[in-house]
């Protein structure tokens, strides 16, 4: 078998110790010249174990700077049974919500057809922001038809979970049948909210749950930072 | 009950024309003057109704040129059987292949952890375009173990399908095991193959497909175009 070439040695060792905890999300790693010690090899082939783990998205080069570990994308999973608190928790990460907008306002189009309403018929509202690690990684909108949980806007002023707000109005489970996905652009608003620049790419979802007896009684939309969180599907 | 503003009855009766096909996508709609003369209206109740048709996607307006249709995103559902070919026919597209790139090479580390391959192992590489209707809809690049497939890279110089390509290696079914979504931009040279701006944004997906006993066959990227693609996940 053919030898590895060096470089990708040095690679996969600063892999590795990234992987492990030893650079962190944020670290700058150590110069250049540094690790041509520390390896004992030229800066060229250095250079070239840096650009690897640049262009796999490990580490990012700031120009002038150094090089800077990268946050690894959040892994989520998008099912039956989404719940947001514990995709996070699951990942090691502590989940919380920051709340923009509480309110109710009549339902537009795309909400009565999915909701199962008819025009005029209120909705709760509920926007926010989803962080990990106190990082946002998405901004969420996501209406609730009033008639069937009527307190839900006191609700929200209290809890920030929507599983638990919606047990609080009697409903006691739910799941999801359909999510849709597309890829966007953060506009103003979001670029501010999420830390990041306007039109960075972000990943739209929009997700239905009913409740146990298969009523619709959540229509969610959400924008995912694109190079924060990785969803997926198993189809087993 | 409220009575519907006249511009809604205007922007749902151009929404109606554009889904029965009247207006297909790429079109120009009538003048802002023609559309008040239609409706009995003034041109400022015209503007509301075409700027409810932009905001949702619809319509996009072109300074000076006048509006037109956008095409309708593509449904493309994410599932346990995904298949190029049959998903766009049911959305009464038809669907193409373009092939950019058909090789062999030694696999790495990514491709290795997903197909239960060791270094050095080789793998058959599939990179091409998905069309719909003569759009491109997607870049894709798939990876096949070659001891598996041994004659797939001939095969694919054939048949652009991979269920045929497969087929005709001795591999007679797969399913999807699981597929992990981001958002990421278009670089030039995914912007020139997909018709896009550098930087627009994509639907990244990295997808896994089984054979009937549970070895791996293949590991797919896929870039889909963020605005003519809309993925489906159902969960129940």
């Amino acid at each position: 078998m053919a030898r590895t070439p060096i470089w990708k040695t040095i690679a996969a060792t600063l892999e590795g110790e990234i992987a492990a905890g030893h650079y962190r999300a944020g670290d700058k790693l150590p110069t250049e010249a540094a690790l041509a010690g520390r390896f004992g090899v030229n800066r060229h082939t250095v250079r070239r174990a840096l650009a690897d783990l640049g262009e796999r998205g490990i580490t990012r080069s700031r120009r002038g700077a150094g090089v800077f570990v990268e946050a690894a994308p959040t892994e989520y999973p998008i099912g039956r049974r989404v719940r947001f608190h514990r995709a996070i928790e699951a990942t090691g990460k502590l989940p919380t919500k920051q709340v923009l907008h509480v309110d109710t306002r009549a339902c537009d189009a795309d909400e009565a057809g999915a909701l199962h309403l008819t025009a005029g018929d209120r909705v709760v509202v509920y926007e926010g922001l989803s962080l990990s690690e106190g990082t946002p990684i998405a901004h969420f909108i996501s209406v609730f038809p009033e008639a069937r949980v009527p307190n839900m806007a006191a609700t929200l002023g209290e809890v920030t979970s929507v599983t638990e707000a919606l047990r609080r109005n009697g409903i006691s489970d739910y799941t999801r049948s359909e999510t849709r996905l597309t890829a966007t652009r953060a506009n103003a608003t979001q670029a501010l909210h999420l830390r990041l620049r306007e039109g960075d790419p972000l990943l739209k979802t929009v997700g239905l749950n009913l409740c146990p007896e298969g009523r619709p009684i959540e229509r969610g939309l959400t924008w995912f930072a694109g190079d924060r969180v990785t969803l997926t599907v198993r189809s087993d």
